[in-house]
């Protein structure tokens, strides 16, 4: 009985495949092989097949084109951290397509966490923006950022406005800013972030926490972003600190 | 019944626990309610809790210390990642003692990955080392590492003798090396990655994939590491480019 439980059955056949995408056996845009042979190679039913095919398609990591089949989706978003990482720019350089949602937005008292990192007295006005990024239509992450409301009067309703982070900031004199720290984490998803990514709420997501400063140093914004962990892949790339090292700084 | 179930009961304790961990609502060395203010808590039986707490346990969460009661674990092992990232001295700076153990060590040919990384021909022999991480006897990561023969013959043999990477590099004419990239990415763990790194085979692990390049900028080293989501974080300070902005290099 145990052996022919539908429900394992499907997980298996879902798991086995996922495993060949992951370790990138089966590679991006290939066609998966019809539902016919798959029932044959794994011994298992439609129904079976059906339910991890659309499993694997809630995980994103394949895709139903209708009438042409089912393909790998393209592989992970790959996402470049650097001292001057900006989410467009970042996935425009990939040719995907981004897109930022306002989800919510208030004006709260800076807690101990946000305090430390804007290095604000706890409790000091920021602006908390919520906000959700899309690649080609896709949600791929959910940010909670934190603006200090004394240096940034108004940022709120100047962000509302569509205006991207670094063109609002030149406006308040801050023509350019670096990301000084960036803390990476792997955690399960509250509910709503699973909701919001279009994901499981049994699939791991990777937190970064990050601070920006003008170039002075002083902390400008906060932020907290949860990617699916499924759906991205992270870069550094130090190149600049070994062009640095050769020419003997 | 349903509601009863104790399986669910049992999870359920051990989720809400959890997540007050790792949302920072219960801090690294507090000691968590006696197991009687725990069952009335949260209405359940004995067994329930301590169910709960052995899994919390094995997620590494908590500790139990005999006679004194369960405590929240030291948080996450705090893991710089710089273009100078080197196991041991990460640990020590943050107080924790590190330990490398061989695990395996073999010669093959480079596979297609392995050889653009080290920017050899496919096939060419590279030695394969193994390795698995401890900070304070608790295993924390498991690398797969690979060095052209070529460039370095009877690496092997010399990792062998315990000496540190660095220390065999600088004998081999390397005196200085830096990460050139670093690619960071969660994922399941296999059978094995769980087993050596004592962590249940669902929880996710994080794994980044590196290249090391000498001061010529030619790739010495590639090596895969994965380490348990829960149990770390990493941190990237880019403090060093924040200066070099500001004396307008």
């Amino acid at each position: 009985m145990e052996k022919k439980s539908p429900h394992g059955q499907w997980q298996q056949v879902e798991e086995d495949i996922a495993e060949d995408i992951l370790a990138g056996r089966l590679s991006p845009q290939t066609q998966l092989p019809k539902e016919a042979e798959l029932m044959e190679r794994f011994g298992v039913g439609r129904h079976t097949i059906r339910r991890a095919m659309s499993s694997l398609q809630s995980r994103g990591l394949v895709q139903v084109e209708q009438g042409r089949g089912t393909f790998v989706r393209d592989g992970r978003l790959e996402y470049r951290l650097s001292e001057r990482t900006r989410f467009s720019q970042n996935l425009l350089d990939q040719g995907r397509e981004p897109f930022g949602q306002a989800v919510r937005e208030e004006e709260i008292a800076a807690s101990a966490t946000v305090a430390e990192a804007l290095r604000l007295p706890r409790g000091e006005p920021v602006y908390h923006i919520v906000r959700r990024g899309f690649a080609d239509e896709e949600p791929i992450n959910l940010s909670d950022a934190y603006y200090p409301v004394r240096r940034f009067p108004g940022f709120d309703k100047a962000r509302r406005s569509g205006r991207s982070v670094s063109v609002i900031l030149a406006e308040y004199g801050v023509p350019d800013y670096i990301r000084l720290r960036t803390d990476i984490l792997v955690r399960l998803p509250t509910p709503d972030e699973a909701r919001q990514l279009c994901q499981d709420i049994s699939q791991p997501i990777i937190a970064l926490k990050k601070v920006d400063v003008d170039m002075k140093g002083t902390p400008i914004a906060y932020s907290e972003t949860v990617w699916p962990g499924e759906r991205v892949q992270f870069s550094i790339d130090n190149t600049s600190q070994l062009l640095d090292a050769l020419a003997g700084k």
